[in-house]
């Protein structure tokens, strides 16, 4: 998961009130509605959600975009989407811009020499040969920093340390990677050498999170890293103590020439209303640190084990469920982009768009565009799995951003539990071990049953014309 | 915690039976027991012990014998020890070996390209230039590897897949650190280039675990890594799918010149029987890769407070409660031998030695030199923390070897839960944040009891005769 603008990070920063749904009388329950529920029975004793986090996770390793796991994850997913009965399997192309982060230490070297744990923002610059040293200066916010006396920023590395707090919703991010995408240009207008930030994140290890950042073009562009919450905590009760840290970035991390990738397609082919399209998004490439498991693995197992569902189930589905594994969504987005591009003229029969990209979290909620009584047929369907009905606008993810602004596609969410999610999310140790196989499962089951049910309902569910109703600033 | 060699490593690993301990009548206990029942009391509302932690690990950090920390940690204890209020707190040198890990980096290089969470055993010689790039041929335990034919060692590196089970004792080390120690000479004997071994450690994350290794004199000295668990699992999963697994093994590790360190010792003076010492031991050094706040800031946390609670108790101890913090426990013991030295004359007056060298865990059992009725008391007093008195023989701790095996002074144990333990040990994340408090301070408690009424039970506790009943091999 990334947030390539401030759009989005708003957006989804937002909780959203709770409500239970009401179950509609057992007498209006629609004929197709035994096919899901069969379908959910199923799934308990037949899913392969956690196999695919491992095939993908073991056959391609990190696979951010332009690195030699970027090509092994696209032949591994459509070797897989054959393997698993999917129809129409093929790659579309897709420019990435790379950023490779080369060699890299943090050093703290007074009071106590010790090498942090440490890693650069992507797509931040490297340093001069040798790094830079200098004392730390530190600040709790971006307002403090925008405030700092440039006297104080300049010839010194400003250490933002602002704590990112434990959320199930994830609600808590939007503020985080704020600091983390604007801090480096607000410190360079201060005149700081470079930026360090508190990790966003929320567990308190020594595993660094990294994540994009973004330069603002009217100012110099700096070194930026985040350290580890753990060295964050030493760091600032040193300063409180009125001890000077004095530090050496070092990062070797730079721009590259554009690389080939692509996005992945597969289709569960629909019976009688093929051309509308039920999607279901997940993206294909991960930060470089860890294996991508958690981020994005967990999705496109999610995805990819909703439609193998409903591909073997006696009924097939009326409307096309089109699974798509996008390119280049932790850094870049160009993915989203060509998927929005190339696929302009059919947008309009989207008829529901969903994307997986929030971990192995059980399921909690729906969220969905309408409150039709299609949709509280569905979100009945849902309540077996204690899943509620929410009334929070769903925001669909960075990678439905294009399709929702270029063709108006609405989004439908299943709210994952997000509470372990930062504590992994863009770490080295975002791997297979730390994949919880049950609520993987249980949040395949979500979304099998929303799809499954969208791409059955052809009479209830029909694309509704869909707009935020919150503004990006 | 290390092991210096197989007989420590042998006797500690024994898991021993449980006994409840039997409460005697209340009308046997002596007068000195109410001062213990009072000092108890008091550590529970005014312990200091995770302060003592924090105080360490910030103001000395890493602190490997020889390296920069190493100094600022012998400083740090000579202060807080005066500060603490002991008495005759002075350094009496030793003479270390000193060993530096330099840069170190190993890389998967097929199948999947990825830099692995990795890093050289304790004492390993480095690579060439350019490291050594090799196919894994892998083995999961020394009998394996024994046996492994000399043409599928030869020109490959040989990994190590031997897992450590999680276990309250620790009981499981003990086969996985024999691994640790000797993997590298027999993988030489058979031909291999180099040799990886699955950490020795209990968690499942990408947190590699150093430690000592042990070359023998007849073979070549080939470099050796571990990988973190979470590695060594894809590694295992890919070479199960008959996957060639290649590796480059680039280490900068290097021997350096002797330097100085120091023991720092500290005392409450006894009050009518100063010249007999109850023994509180944990080592000041800690492995380079975190900060040494479990293994061993906790252990020097908790006897430090142990002996703050006694000085500061209206009832002064009669015998000398005397602190010891060894140089040089992880890579090479010369702490432990030097005090064996420079006290050498004394430990026939040294009743009880004790050592804190076990990380944060709640304490769970006393074991005690002797069954006697003096021990019995003192196992009474630990009832009302839930410690049962084990009928296992004490084993004391690396640092209490060498005066066990030149003076015979005989040991007490007071077992910790050492459940979490190895998921911390000798990794770069054995930091503050991984502390618990409450523990912790339950450890402390229980030393406390031991250490003080051992102190005051003039009568009862005397200097056992003591030889380990079990023989090393």
């Amino acid at each position: 998961m990334r947030c390539a603008g401030l759009a989005f990070v708003l957006l989804s920063a937002c909780g959203g009130a709770t409500a239970p749904a009401a179950r509609p009388p057992a007498a209006d329950e629609p004929t197709w509605a035994q096919a899901v529920r069969d379908a959910q029975a199923r799934a308990q004793t037949t899913a392969q959600t956690y196999d695919h986090v491992e095939g993908l996770t073991d056959a391609a390793g990190p696979r951010l975009a332009g690195s030699p796991g970027d090509p092994l994850a696209v032949a591994w997913a459509l070797a897989h989407m054959r393997d698993i009965g999917l129809a129409n399997v093929h790659a579309e192309p897709v420019t990435v811009h790379v950023w490779q982060r080369g060699e890299e230490r943090v050093d703290m070297i007074t009071p106590v020499p010790h090498q942090l744990a440490a890693t650069a923002l992507g797509g931040s610059v490297g340093t001069p040969e040798g790094g830079i040293e200098a004392d730390l200066v530190r600040v709790t916010s971006l307002d403090e920093l925008r405030a700092l006396p440039a006297d104080q920023a300049a010839g010194h590395i400003v250490f933002v340390d602002q704590r990112m707090e434990r959320a199930r919703d994830g609600s808590t991010y939007g503020t985080g990677v704020r600091v983390r995408i604007l801090a480096a240009s607000i410190a360079a207008e201060r005149g700081a050498l470079a930026v360090l930030i508190r990790s966003v994140g929320t567990d308190a290890t020594r595993f660094a999170h990294t994540g994009v950042l973004r330069y603002d073009e009217a100012q110099p562009r700096i070194p930026a890293a985040s350290v580890s919450n753990a060295d964050a905590d030493v760091i600032a009760r040193t300063l409180a103590h009125g001890t000077t840290v004095r530090v050496r970035v070092s990062l070797g991390c730079h721009e590259a020439p554009d690389a080939q990738s692509a996005n992945v397609i597969g289709e569960v082919v629909g019976s009688d209303h093929a051309s509308e399209v039920v999607l279901l998004g997940a993206h294909l490439d991960s930060w470089d640190l860890g294996r991508g498991a958690v981020d994005d693995g967990a999705g496109v197992a999610i995805v990819l084990e909703a439609a193998r569902q409903i591909a073997t189930s006696p009924t097939p589905p009326r409307r096309t469920v089109r699974v798509v594994l996008f390119a280049n969504e932790e850094n870049g987005g160009a993915g989203a982009d060509a998927y929005a591009a190339a696929h302009a003229a059919e947008l309009a029969e989207h008829v529901l768009a969903m994307e997986a990209d929030f971990g192995d979290g059980r399921a909690w909620a729906l969220r969905s565009p309408s409150r039709s009584d299609a949709w509280a047929r569905i979100a009945a369907l849902l309540e077996p799995l204690d899943v509620v009905w929410d009334e929070g606008e769903p925001h669909g993810g960075a990678d439905l951003e294009a399709m929702h602004d270029t063709g108006g596609v609405p989004p439908a969410d299943i709210e994952q539990d997000g509470s372990r999610y930062f504590d992994l999310h863009h770490t080295a140790n975002d791997v297979l071990t730390e994949i919880d196989r049950e609520s993987l499962d249980h949040a395949m089951r979500a979304v099998l049953t929303v799809a499954y049910a969208a791409a059955l309902d052809t009479d209830g569910i029909r694309r509704e014309p869909w707009t935020p109703t919150e503004e990006s600033p």
